[in-house]
């Protein structure tokens, strides 16, 4: 084995200790600003959720009853580790938090929950903690990207890198030296998992992942601050996880311009209330219709022209079975974008199975395009064939879905879509989520992160 | 997908759901009360090792400061979940607890540590506890052999399979479903972790995989209690376990003789208090030793004829830097072996680096045997060549390395054993161990689960 006299430290977690947030340009300062008004609502759009509200009581049942952490939409707090994993599993329900193309990851989810719990228990500045999250970004989106498609097709990135994002942005709060940073990157990685197979049978695990990789990483960072080593190469060690986890592993992304190239400014926020996924298609229909003045009565087919990683996750997905599932169906996206022009949290609620949706969804079917999957995943290309009843062919395309850095939205954008989520949550958010979301716009001036939702 | 009007329950979610402590054969039974003492003396001997009282550190400061569940070895008590991450934290430095040759997975580490913190907070009688455990022990040694050795090769199995021996057991503490369990070893399942990486530095994971399996498999369990569902598949869905992790795995391994082949009788003790890899050519070396009577200085060279994974996992350790990686060395463990008759707790601590010590183990080396690797894992056979100073080349074997069941260990020394353990963890037990491990002898008759440790 290797004997260091001392250890050498790798550029992420060097990069992941010493980052301040007055290092980060104004134009990532507002984004990360963006990302974590986006991230907020979909914590209160998904909190009642069933799944949620299991992983909420059990982190109750095992935290203490009173804690320095809110429990985001609850009236009681408790320990760090229980107030993350409990908000992490609430983030990505609604399928409505960011996603970063090029690694396939949700870092809201994963970096917010385990972040907000830390600062809210030492008393942070706003600035460290939006430092913090950034850090996490930068780690989990890195960590995705060098994972690679082989990784994805088997393992939920967002659980797996997850873990390093949340160890990161726990680790930054926590002042771990660089040396300890990569110790918690070490024991995060090692307890990185998260396995696609529940999508089968539209199990409840996409919320165990997040809720998981925020508990796994806090942890790792913890126990790094205290003294806790963990593997020197987490990433590319002969038994580390690319050697375990994927057979494309490309390290050069694992520092790809760091402190230059702002992972974080390139995540896109999701409009549609769908998987990822969906959404070029999905706009690219909607671009067809308009341009053609078609009803949804109008289509006889619809051909997706997509890349493999659509066809992995959305393939198995026929016959959709719950409103969640139905997210990651690409006959149903569509035929709810066709019909509303959106398929967003009501849409899917009140007409995911109705009669309408399930003929339109039945004309819609996916096919391998190799310029798509060429560009995917750092363009997310999407384009379709329209098949009209009276014969026409039509073709549209959209190279950047609504939402991506290059078709972003605008804050007011951000902060309807937040208190949209809010209000679907629980309708009496109606009266506080407006004061609440307008608080979080000032992140950055907080002199210590308090409770979010009063 | 698959869309199933009910689920197709697994025979092995089924059988870990209803088994009965009094289906279990008596000798059996009785196998498992010698685990479970066995288990407590390697508790007790790791509480005080650096990593574990981090994480028991980290444990105590997320729970609440008083709860049903012992701190085995602290005054406090806590939950569930805190409780069996520092329990499960403790039984595997020591390198004391037991083994399954066929799985290569250390059954008790993570099945009594979450199965006792989840029997104490309900108040479950001794038998369900101990029918839990068995439970627990039937499904980790299948899951382990089911995922190979190719899984082995990179993951620790005690970490994955540990974490759905935790669920198993924990489930059938809460009178699980078969439908629910199969739901909870999903939710294990994907969140099953821990790879070798950490050997190469030495670093601290090895308690983390154990406290992380236990912790999350507890969480898996009482996920489903709470309609919390998972993958149905998650062994060989086409992106569960063995698609993500195995390239070798063999799906009959999941089911081979469920309720009338007992893995949990074919678990080994260990004597030696080092990696189980190294065991068979230390009792080699012994037996060449006495039957030629020679001392440590008539050595020349030792040659381990091993299998493949000794190697891949002693390999890396050629001058260990720290005890617990001393564990790992073949040299260090046959050195002291050599010098004392016994490479025990006490020896490694005085001798792992002693110049007599490091003179031996550098005339220890390994080669691949390709009977010894064609017998492995199902028998650990060790084989060696020893050159002496005057010329001689003298051969070694024995087909069961002592505590093998074919070579096991009586109910004194398991006490014998618990006792030395327990000793080296705190010089206090003198006077107080002896009485609890004369009452966990009795632990079926108990009529509520309390604490182990007055």
């Amino acid at each position: 084995m290797k004997q260091e006299s001392h250890i050498t430290i790798h550029p992420l977690a060097q990069f992941a200790a010493t980052l301040q947030w007055d290092d980060i340009p104004p134009a990532v300062q507002r984004k990360a600003e963006d990302l974590w008004v986006d991230w907020f609502g979909s914590v209160l759009a998904g909190q009642n959720a069933r799944p949620v509200q299991s992983l909420t009581r059990f982190a109750l049942s095992q935290g203490p009853a009173q804690g320095p952490c809110e429990v985001i939409g609850q009236d009681t707090t408790t320990s760090p580790m229980m107030a993350a994993l409990a908000n992490a599993a609430a983030a990505h329900v609604a399928e409505q938090d960011d996603v970063h193309n090029g690694s396939v990851f949700h870092p809201a989810a994963v970096v917010f929950a385990p972040a907000v719990a830390v600062a809210q228990s030492m008393g942070a500045t706003g600035a460290q903690l939006m430092a913090a999250c950034v850090a996490g970004y930068e780690v989990g989106i890195r960590v995705g990207e060098f994972l690679g498609r082989s990784h994805y097709r088997i393992f939920h990135t967002t659980g797996t890198a997850g873990t390093l994002a949340a160890a990161a942005a726990v680790g930054h709060l926590l002042g771990l030296s660089p040396v300890q940073m990569q110790h918690a990157l070490g024991s995060a990685g090692t307890q990185a998992a998260g396995l696609w197979e529940f999508l089968r049978t539209a199990a409840d695990s996409k919320q165990l992942h997040t809720a998981h990789a925020a508990a796994a990483g806090l942890m790792a960072a913890y126990l790094a601050k205290d003294g806790f080593t963990g593997a020197q190469d987490i990433f590319t060690g002969p038994q580390g996880l690319a050697a375990g986890m994927s057979t494309d592993a490309n390290p050069g992304k694992l520092t790809d311009g760091l402190g230059t190239r702002w992972a974080t400014a390139e995540t896109s926020f999701k409009w549609h209330a769908s998987c990822r996924h969906t959404h070029p298609a999905a706009d690219a229909l909607l671009q067809v219709m308009q341009h053609n003045k078609l009803r949804p009565e109008d289509i006889a087919q619809v051909t997706c022209h997509v890349h493999q990683g659509a066809i992995d996750v959305l393939g198995p997905v026929v016959s959709p079975s719950s409103v969640h599932q139905s997210k990651f169906s690409m006959g149903t996206v569509l035929a709810l974008a066709a019909q509303f022009g959106f398929a967003g949290l009501t849409q899917f609620d009140a007409h995911f199975q109705s009669p309408a949706t399930v003929a339109l969804r039945e004309k819609v079917h996916m096919v391998l395009d190799a310029e798509v999957d060429a560009a995917y995943p750092q363009c997310w290309i999407g384009k379709v064939t329209v098949q009209t009843t009276d014969g026409r062919h039509l073709q549209g395309r959209v190279d950047e879905p609504k939402g991506d850095p290059g078709n972003t939205l605008s804050r007011d954008e951000i902060t309807a879509k937040a208190l949209r989520l809010a209000v679907y949550g629980n309708p009496n958010y109606a009266t506080n989520a407006p004061q609440a979301v307008e608080q979080l716009w000032q992140v950055a001036q907080w002199k210590r992160v308090g409770r979010l939702m009063a």
